[in-house]
């Protein structure tokens, strides 16, 4: 049975109920397809850390990599944030047009076991230091048979980017990384990458510049295009196509019918 | 295979680990047994909605119980600090002593459906007046598929106080009567009910008047010496033993080896 993986953001630009709508509707024309939501957070999360006086902390890599410190403190406002907020709203959506969804994070039932980093090397004001009590990880294996016994009781399963450390410990995850995991673990035969943009752009922001198809061979060359974000989303496809994902496509999600448009091809298809 | 719920509070005096520890001696000890744990967090709520400038509001029905008015923004507020910060901090400790544990709310697959209240009667200043826009709800029924599902595949369920509507929606609902669903859905030999004090005592809160055996024809009259929230665990003992569970234990959960304890009679053991 195909496996479709659809990746969509937080809250920031992303229209959530679109996105449910078009799977409901795939839901009912292709009831052969087994469908697996995966959603970020970040916006949500650094909303609640500055009402709750505790505002997130970024930091640089000596390589120039961006990436939010997650201390304890942290760690569960990502909990409450993404974890109960944006994955219960999602599956509440989802409920609402008749999915039966079911949240999951990678802490449950071990469905993302990640290696935790522990302490990360950082840049600060010129200096290279290291900060110790970092809770993200990255994913090393996916409890892939949590989410077939779910798909085969027609469940929709709806994963928050939180993974379990071989200790047991809640760690963040990067989610279109957790995304391009879980269509690795299922043979997924689509990962799509919902995002505010039309796709990958040649010559960013100009949207006139979107790539259409991408051979994978040529994806080494596409990290130097990508900006920002876009290169965790570059990142996540090489490793879901590395590991036997039949194609990926990165596609607008602030449109209407985003899911449906994107799987008749329009922005970035990745093969 | 005999089946145990226990419902424990939020974070308010009762020992999350004390109680986790118990439930891993019991799944490797009594291996046939199946566990299902189910929660409160109601402490962790308000806390939350101090912290964010959104304190709860508690209202008085005419025949005098007190409830947690629960708005659009309240709800919100309960899907982060319950689902999110309790449930998940809860699944943690189970991972990180052994037992694959699974979070899930109400919402979750349809696990708890209920009726929405929608609009609640309440006195305020002595006068009688509707409140709309309540997000609380009664629980109807249980998808025990879905858990049967997960315990056959040796997960163990952590549960959230939370429903879904028949439109959808969330809804919070009380997590002692949730728990005697849950133990009557899956024909449960036991219903384990942790709390703040020794069991039901006759005299609150004099601890020497612990009620050590109570027939379940004596659960009405026991209503009268039930205080405040032991109400609502007396209310629940009744349900779960009207609908088939066996036996229904309210016990401490402050102690050493909480669930041991209790199962070895120790609390107020209702037949």
């Amino acid at each position: 049975m195909p496996v479709l993986v659809v990746k969509l953001g937080g809250t920031e630009g992303v229209q959530f109920d679109a996105i449910v709508h078009d799977v409901a509707t795939l839901h009912r024309t292709q009831p052969e397809w087994q469908l697996v939501l995966v959603h970020g957070g970040s916006a949500e999360a650094n909303a609640l850390g500055e009402a709750l006086d505790y505002p997130p902390r970024f930091v640089t890599s000596p390589s120039g990599f961006t990436s939010r410190y997650t201390d304890r403190r942290t760690l569960e406002i990502f909990l409450m944030a993404v974890r109960g907020k944006v994955n219960g709203l999602l599956v509440e959506a989802c409920q609402q047009q008749g999915l039966n969804a079911i949240g999951l994070s990678g802490l449950d039932g071990r469905l993302l076991q990640a290696k935790r980093k522990g302490a990360i090397r950082v840049v600060e004001n010129g200096k290279r230091k290291i900060l110790r009590g970092d809770y993200t990880g990255k994913i090393q294996a996916v409890n892939a048979g949590l989410l077939q016994v779910l798909l085969a009781h027609d469940y929709l399963p709806v994963i928050a980017p939180l993974a379990v450390s071989e200790k047991g410990e809640a760690l963040n995850v990067d989610a279109d990384r957790a995304a391009a995991m879980v269509a690795a673990a299922l043979g997924a035969e689509t990962l799509l990458l919902l995002t505010a943009a039309p796709g990958l752009l040649e010559r960013f922001p100009d949207e006139s510049s979107l790539i259409r198809q991408l051979p994978r061979g040529r994806l080494e060359q596409a990290m130097a295009y990508a900006q920002g974000r876009m290169k965790k989303k570059v990142l996540a496809a090489q490793e879901a196509l590395d590991q036997g994902v039949a194609r990926v496509i990165i596609a607008d999600g602030r449109v209407e019918h985003p899911v449906l448009r994107a799987l008749q091809g329009e922005g970035t298809v990745i093969m």
